[in-house]
């Protein structure tokens, strides 16, 4: 069967990185003993790297991230209007454990509630890099996209 | 280690029926060739019996269903304040496919817009039967439910 999602552009591109700039928080998908998971995840677009993720090892997603490190999140806030119209990015690849402490300052710049646990030993970092996207820009308007079309080296 | 996750009490599982009452879309985790992949779709919680879930064949995560029926959403929606403040619930089970005509008259009342694609032949139903649940009901106020708390037989 052929490919139902659209090829990028310039505009699709655009979108994707403008939705992952904007993204405080994402939908973390995980594996728990290798089931699903789904849960809220607090997050800063980290340019030409990832997704940064700011993760409790009291959450079964750290635990499931540290038994297999395959993530997707999903970004795009439902703001008003139909939540299947509004815009939002898929992103899958691994997750994998950076350090914290490099990132603080730029993070708690976009997150200054996070000054409250960003410090707990029990909060930790992880990066997602793409290994692949799909874009979904309302009805009919989805595009497979790869790390390079946001700025990501492979 | 000792569950970091509060057992459920009547508050908690009355906010995680609310959520699911109130849920119109989801994040929905499913296995794509067996990698974690997290969309947005359509839903409808059918009490008693799980989450209905409107999906379209030509999306990435119906072929995942297809191949494994091992699923898991995320709803709550972000409105106002912080995300990670504001509650959430995951449930995890298994989706399998549903008759959506039988679910018509009360999706379509749920949904209004819903109207201009429900009967497209490539649009099916699938209802996600929880196997377990959690309730993220803000800074740590984790609850794990059982599919009995959400009144779902077992």
């Amino acid at each position: 069967m052929s490919d139902t999602y659209l090829p990028p552009d310039e505009r699709s591109t655009g979108r994707a990185l403008r939705l992952l700039a904007a993204a405080d928080h994402a939908a973390l998908g995980t594996l728990a003993g290798g089931d699903p998971l789904v849960t809220r995840v607090e997050c800063l677009w980290l340019a030409g790297r990832g997704l940064g993720l700011l993760l409790s090892d009291l959450a079964d997603h750290a635990r499931a991230l540290e038994a297999d490190a395959r993530a997707s999140v999903l970004v795009g806030s439902v703001t008003s209007g139909p939540p299947m119209a509004a815009a939002r990015l898929t992103l899958t690849g691994e997750a994998w454990p950076i350090d914290k402490r490099a990132e603080r300052d730029t993070w708690l710049a976009a997150h200054p509630r996070a000054a409250v646990y960003f410090d707990f030993a029990d909060f930790r970092m992880r990066l997602l890099a793409p290994a692949s996207a799909l874009l979904n820009a309302g009805f009919g308007r989805a595009y497979r996209l790869g790390p390079a079309d946001l700025g990501c080296g492979t």
